[in-house]
């Protein structure tokens, strides 16, 4: 249970990856060629999806640190499963159509709060006992 | 003094989902629908203050991290505690108007600037001293 | 050996400083007010050198992290070396010509590449031993 918040990290990493990738091909597959970031609406998700995703990760790590360092890595790693779980659901259903990443994105909201959770809790109380 | 860097960690991430927010919030507001990223002023000072937001925490966390694990937890803490108060100043004013970004930015980087000084001179004693 | 993943952290963090400097400077040169994106395609150029390297620090830092955790600190400092060369050599090259930009790409992607398969080993085992 305490090496599961470091396979959430490399869940991550390959979340990203796949995004990444999703973005090359679209790139091909349109003819969009760098640096232009717009000309056709599934570019344009696929771009979405891969910024949003960058933003979501660089949220949830530091949070999911917090919480692994400050006594909750057991829990803190479950909830960050069902985060991969939110977003990958979310990457995939905003790739075909914007308007069904709605329950991705909020599973994935609802883990990250949970993290937080843990690491608010875990920080006050190395805090108040230091 | 020792968690300190970690409660700047902490605040780090609510800055950043205070960022989200407001970029969520005025895509309702002023009706623009995902994917797209552009339609009102008011709208694309949220959406780079987010951006910028984010650009500036990737640039911080790992500098942070560096000072706080080679010798300099309390300082670089206390040096964080300025950045989330040029950030946050930063991201107000931003949202308001683009023109008076430059307060907040300022002392974000001067913070962020000594941080990057403690973390060269840690690790620079580390791989002397290796 | 064991400090390299440090120094590799700290020259991400001046890589990435150095690619939002560009932008500023091409925000002045061809004066593109924030919190426009585009306008000239130096600046253009220059923000996607930006954004590219945030989000090739996003996935590199991570995966770096996991494999010095996980027994591979000195071979994966290494593999970061030569990811710093190739993200360097991406950003200056695509900062003159897009079309150029292939073969700092292709050499951080074979970096990361090695210290993924490192982060994979080196978490798999420690699963499989706990």
């Amino acid at each position: 249970m305490q090496q599961l918040p470091a396979l959430v990290v490399l869940l991550a990493v390959l979340l990203q990856f796949g995004t990444m990738f999703a973005v090359g091909r679209a790139r091909g597959k349109y003819g969009i060629h760098a640096p232009a970031t717009s000309g056709h609406p599934a570019f344009e998700r696929a771009y979405r999806v891969q910024m949003n995703t960058l933003e979501a990760v660089l949220l949830f790590l530091p949070t999911l640190w917090l919480a692994a360092r400050y006594g909750f890595a057991g829990w803190a790693g479950v909830a960050g499963l069902a985060w991969i779980v939110g977003r990958t659901w979310y990457a995939l259903a905003y790739l075909r159509d914007a308007a069904r990443r709605g329950g991705g994105y909020v599973l994935g909201m609802l883990a990250w709060a949970a993290v937080l959770v843990m690491a608010v809790i875990g920080l006050a109380r190395a805090l108040l006992l230091a």
